[in-house]
């Protein structure tokens, strides 16, 4: 019986993340739903601060672990569960794995965050337009330069013919692009490593429709 | 005779974070400056674009091994130079640290980049001051999150009494700060976990205003 609680939301795509990572490991985890709306946003009540301060999903405990933060999360199931890895051993290898997983977690996913989207329209009273021109803005500047790292990396996924972290936080960030209507006909790359993807059970039972707490209009 | 060289630019503070942790494992290195203003940014020439398509710095070369994104590499130089550790041995420790550091390098950094400032002014048509004021915002915001989890995870540094990732990632962040005049007077913790650390001769010549490229008024 597993011990392990995610606190997510069906479609933060960190958690997201997180869900493909357990579901790749196949790991045994129940499912807490942080619902980022509602109630002007359960991640800044006050049961949820005291797990992360920081307000923001996703969150897993693990026994004694409490951690925030995905790529750290995916680090420490790397380290705590080993039978299957997301970040490959070989060092050139791995490294590899760790900047492409960051060029997409680290250079693209906090521009387009619910709560700077909230800030853009809020604060700076911009336009819906323009809000979308922002979030398809660095996910396309984002994918050019992806597009080109991968053309050289991939294999069947993204590095090679193993699934690595840089799939687990690729496919995510094309769930996004799609919602914003990105234009991905320029990525032929990286729509091809994401249909490869898309048909593994871990990415399945991960994607943002078939979890509990989805909203489908 | 080292092999290192590091593509940076003085006032990134994802360079600056890479040169605090070479010097705190006392690892002799190259700097190549990319100006990241001049001639429309030094970063989006050919010859910077072939070493990194993200048109980002910094960029880390040592022998075979070449390679972007600041996290990434501090996780190779722990790898590689395990002398000075930036990830403690212990568990528990490690992912705090981890945690804590991305705290920093994925939820505040990114949101100020300078290409994202640009896009403020330039394509949003974003007033100087609200560009401040988004700056200020999301270090703030960061800040709250932090100055309550360094209180209880604090020794003489972030975390205990050992340098760490998060010092590392901190020291950076709160130059930063201060560039953009955010009050800091709410964090005390911040600020007595930062002065303590400007003692320290690695942060010292890591300082923006001691590398060969800065330029000050």
């Amino acid at each position: 019986m597993s011990n392990i609680t995610l606190y997510g939301y069906w479609r933060s795509s960190a958690a997201y993340r997180v869900r493909i990572a357990l579901n790749l490991k196949g790991l045994e985890y129940q499912q807490k739903s942080v619902h980022l709306v509602k109630n002007g946003g359960e991640q800044h009540a006050s049961d949820f601060k005291s797990l992360n301060p920081s307000q923001l999903v996703p969150v897993l405990v693990d026994g004694d672990m409490q951690l925030n933060q995905s790529l750290a999360i995916a680090d420490y199931l790397d380290e705590a569960y080993p039978t299957v890895l997301l970040t490959p051993l070989d060092r050139q290898r791995r490294y590899l794995v760790k900047a492409l997983a960051q060029d997409i977690a680290v250079d693209i996913h906090p521009l387009n965050n619910l709560r700077v989207l909230q800030y853009l329209t809020g604060e700076l009273s911009v336009e819906e337009s323009d809000k979308s021109n922002w979030y398809r803005h660095w996910i396309t500047l984002g994918f050019e330069a992806l597009e080109q790292k991968l053309a050289r990396t991939k294999g069947i996924y993204c590095v090679g013919n193993e699934v690595s972290l840089v799939d687990v936080c690729l496919v995510p960030q094309v769930y996004n692009a799609e919602r914003f209507n990105v234009d991905l006909s320029r990525f032929p790359v990286i729509r091809e490593l994401t249909a490869s993807l898309r048909e593994l059970p871990a990415f399945i039972d991960a994607a943002p429709e078939n979890q509990p707490d989805a909203v489908l209009s």
